[in-house]
């Protein structure tokens, strides 16, 4: 995140925020299933807003395999960073504001499945992630359907993890400046689940439970 | 966000999602503090999760002077991604699941501001669309610190927004999959402030009212 720390406030969240521990890293990736892809397209970075899940000490995500996005991802490594803001930080001067935040981030080349039960174990796996015991339930998937997404996967021997769940660190002489001071947790719920227009009366009266233990960020 | 659409449900998609309206490009930025920003390091992409906030038809953002996210803004174009994630999508089959969400691209090559009095007027501006008021009532900010501190602006003008705010498109054939369908709101909401400590107890009893008004995604 942003700012501009004294070199006090630098060392001792150096210490603790660096992390790469791979329990971490996995525990991040799977909290955080929204990441941001840099991609290099024509020189450029773009980032696109991509959902992720893990399988042991992989990251993957999906696409059409004909978007521009699975085609950049296939020709050059990538930067793929998951964060969650946790609390606003408010501190006596501007500079010591700051936020309250995890992040992962993950380099490397991205390898897209080829086998066809490879493919179809992974969206297995990211719908079990997701809403465990759905999976069995929907319409299987076609060939045709299998064939028309990519699967990628990216190792995540190259991450790295950062988290920040501190108060305001101003220094001792801003400590008596007349202004409230702490923190503003942000908090995230999952809301009552819409069922589809049409959806058979029976379905709709009974929400999976998967909907209300959904938990993300 | 990655999916692997149908043509039918590409077409309504594109119809919906795509958009280079100014008002809406920055009503985005407006509701989406956190922005995934991705530079070019060496060649590289790598992508930073940072704050930004916007003055008229530009996009800001802030770091340390000596940063390498700072360095590599100016060296090269960036691309910065501000996304919400609003709904999961559930369908009758794996490939119809989507999300809803909104997301804000902008590419281009940043600047720093250099007129120090610019500088300070655009970190104001960052807590006033944050925390309305509260700016005046901060330690002042000293030139040092002013001095340490980097804004870098990027206009407008190359941006796109997308918005899904759709349920399951699921083809007519699998309507009556006997699998709940629907859509799952995900929300966001702030939690009770936490003073820091020893904050002084009349500070500490009246939280200041742009807390609890705060609004974020």
């Amino acid at each position: 995140m942003t700012k501009a720390p004294t070199d006090r406030t630098r060392l001792r969240r150096m210490h603790e925020k660096g992390a790469h521990d791979p329990a971490l890293i996995a525990a991040l990736v799977d909290a955080l299933p929204l990441a941001h892809i840099g991609h290099l397209v024509e020189g450029m970075p773009m980032v696109t807003p991509t959902l992720i899940w893990r399988m042991g000490r992989r990251v993957l995500w999906h696409g059409s395999s004909a978007s521009r996005m699975v085609r950049a991802a296939l020709a050059a490594p990538v930067c793929l960073t998951a964060s969650g803001l946790d609390a606003m930080v408010l501190a006596r001067s501007g500079l010591e504001h700051s936020v309250n935040y995890r992040s992962v981030m993950v380099m490397g080349q991205p390898q897209a499945l080829r086998d066809p039960t490879e493919k179809e174990d992974a969206l297995r796996a990211m719908m079990e992630h997701l809403f465990p015991g759905r999976w069995q339930a929907l319409r299987p998937m076609t060939a045709q359907e299998l064939k028309a997404t990519a699967v990628l996967a990216l190792p995540l021997d190259e991450a790295s993890a950062k988290i920040d769940a501190s108060g305001p660190a101003d220094p001792a002489e801003d400590l008596d400046w007349p202004v409230w001071a702490g923190t503003l947790p942000l908090l995230r719920a999952t809301g009552t689940p819409q069922p589809a227009p049409g959806l058979a009366a029976a379905l709709a009266a009974d929400p999976p439970a998967y909907l209300s233990a959904f938990r993300f960020g």
